[in-house]
C-alpha cells in the first residue's frame, strides 16, 4: 500500500513468531508467569514488539517496564519518533501492567488510553523506558498509569488508560 | 533488542526514504501542498507509514483520510491488532488535518491524544479507513476528532487530540 | 467548608428534591422513560441539575441534548466558568445517551471522560446546548460523545466517555 | 431553568464574593502568592469552591490540595455524586498546581482534561482529598496530574490535564 518510488533507500528487516502460539499459552498461564517467561526469552515477543523494537524489561506485582530504542523507522513526517511509537509502548505496559494481577482464565482488553506529551523524541534521545502500573483493580475494570523516560530520568510522556477484564471463554479440550 | 529465538519464522522487509528531505520540505510549503504531493507521491510518505503500512488516502479542507492494512505483524500477544497501531494511524489523521489548515511557516506538534476501542480488529478485519477533521484552530493550539470504521462503515475507535500550533523557526539561507 | 469573609454579598437559593424516588424510579423503568418524565416534568431533576442550573431539553435515540446557563456562581478564579461546570453538562448528556439505549433493569456508569476545551466562557456567552449522542453500545460497555456549543452554533468543548453498562441488581419486594 | 415542581423539599443557600476583585488580584501576584492568600483567607475562594463545597487545603511547589465534602446537593440521577463535581476538583487542583508555578504576569488556560473513575462517591464516603501535581512545565503549556482519595487513602478517580501557559495582557495603569 506504500508509495513505492524508486528513491527507498533505507531498509530493516523485521522477524516475528507466529503469534498463535503466545495467545493460547495467555489463555493458560497467570499474566505474572505470561510475561516472566516471556522476560526470560522462554516465551516469544509478541509481533508488535519486533515491528517497533520495544522489550519488556521488567516485571512485577501490578508493575511491568519496557524499553524502547528510538530510531529512524519510527519517525512522523516532521522529524521525529511518531506520537503513535510512544503510544504504542505506554499502551504496552499498562495493560501487561494489568495481567500481571490476573489468574490463569481471566483476560482484559484496553477500553481506552489517553497519552500527554511532553518533549518530543528523537534517535539522539537514546534509550527510554517505559514504566506501567496498576491503579485499580476491581471484577470488571482496571486502570493503569504510565510514564515514559529517559536514562536520566527525564519525563517524556504520560498516559492513563481503562481496561476491561472478564473470564476468557473456556476453550474445547482436543 | 528483541528476545532472539530460532523460531522466528515470519519475515516483512520494510524500506523507506531518508525522512530529512520530507521534514524541509514541510517547513517551506503549506500544509496543504505538503500532504497532497504525499498523495500524490511527489513527496514520499514519512518511515512510520512504512513500517505499520497505512497511507493517505485523502486530503481536504481540515479533513485527512488513511488506509490501514491490518496484518500479523501488527499483533500484540493476545492475538489481535495492537492499540497502538490504531492510536498511530489516527494520530496521523489528526495531526494531518490540523496541518492541512496551515500555511507555509506555521508547524504543529501534538499535545495529547484519547483513543477509544470500540472493537478489535483482525487480519480478518480488512483494510480500514481512519478520517481526521478539526473541529477548532485557533492562534496557539488546534483540536482534531478521528474515527477508524471498515468497509461497510462499522466503526472501530474514536480519537481526540490536541495540538500545539506555532511560528516555525526561519532556517538560515545557504 | 468555604472560608467565611464577611464580604460575601453575592447568593444563589438552591432547592432541590430526595433524589431517592428518582434513583428508584431509574431502576423500574427505560432510560428513554425516565430521561423523557425528566424532561416532561414528570419525574424531578437530579440535585445537580439544580446545583449547577442545567435542564434536560431534548432525549432521542441514543442521543440527549440539555441546555446550561453561564453565571458567576460557576466562577472559576481566573473569571470564567470553570471547565468542572462543562465537564458536569458534558458527562450528563453523554450517560443520558447511553441511558436512552437500555431497557429497564439495565443501569450504567461512568468509567472515565475527557473534555477538549476550545474557547473559554463568560456570563455573557448566553445560553449553551450540550448534545450528546452513543457511537457504540456492546453487552459490557458503550462509548459515547458529546459537543457544547452557543446559539450560533459556534463550539466550545468536545467530549468522549466510556460507561459500563451491566444488570442491575434486583430489589426484592416488598 | 431548573423543572420547578412542588415538592423541592431540600436547599442549600450558596453565598459568594465578586470574582472581580479575586481575578484581578490573579493578575498581579505570583501564583503561589495567589493561592497561598487564598488558602489563609487573605483572599475569597472563587464562587465555584462555594458552589460545589470544596476548599483549598494545602499549596506547595507544583502541587495543591483541595478537600471536597460530598453531599447531596451533588448527586446525579443514580444516587451518587456527579462525576462532574469529582472532575471540577480535580480540574481546580491541576490547574492551581500549575499556577503555583508561575511569576507574576504569567496566566494559564486548561486546554483538556480527563478522569478515571475507579470507585462511586456517596455522602456515606466522607471528606475527600484532591492532591494535582505538575509534571512537565514548558514555555508555552504544562501537564498537571491528579488523584481523589479518602481519609484512608483508598483512590477513587484520577485525572491528567494540558494547560497553556501565556504572559497576561499588561493591563493600562490608572
Amino acid at each position: 500500500m506504500s508509495v513505492e518510488t524508486p528513491t527507498l533507500s533505507r531498509e530493516r528487516f523485521v522477524r516475528w513468531d507466529d503469534p498463535t502460539a503466545l495467545a493460547d499459552a495467555g489463555r493458560t498461564m497467570s499474566g505474572r508467569e505470561f510475561l516472566e517467561a516471556m522476560l526470560h526469552g522462554d516465551l516469544p515477543s509478541p509481533p508488535i514488539c519486533h515491528l517497533v523494537d520495544f522489550a519488556i524489561s521488567g516485571v512485577g506485582d501490578g508493575q511491568v517496564d519496557m524499553t524502547l530504542t528510538p530510531q529512524e523507522s519510527q519517525y512522523n513526517p516532521i522529524g521525529s519518533v511518531h506520537g503513535g511509537v510512544i503510544a504504542t509502548v505506554l499502551d504496552s505496559v499498562m495493560g501487561c501492567a494489568v495481567h500481571t494481577r490476573l489468574p490463569a482464565g481471566r483476560g482484559y482488553t484496553t477500553l481506552e488510553i489517553k497519552v500527554n506529551y511532553l518533549r518530543g523524541i528523537t534517535r539522539d534521545t537514546g534509550p527510554m523506558t517505559a514504566a506501567g502500573r496498576v491503579v485499580h483493580l476491581g471484577g470488571r475494570t482496571a486502570v493503569a498509569l504510565a510514564s515514559l523516560s529517559d536514562k536520566t530520568g527525564r519525563l517524556y510522556a504520560e498516559a492513563s488508560t481503562t481496561c476491561l477484564v472478564f473470564d476468557l471463554p473456556s476453550t474445547a479440550a482436543a
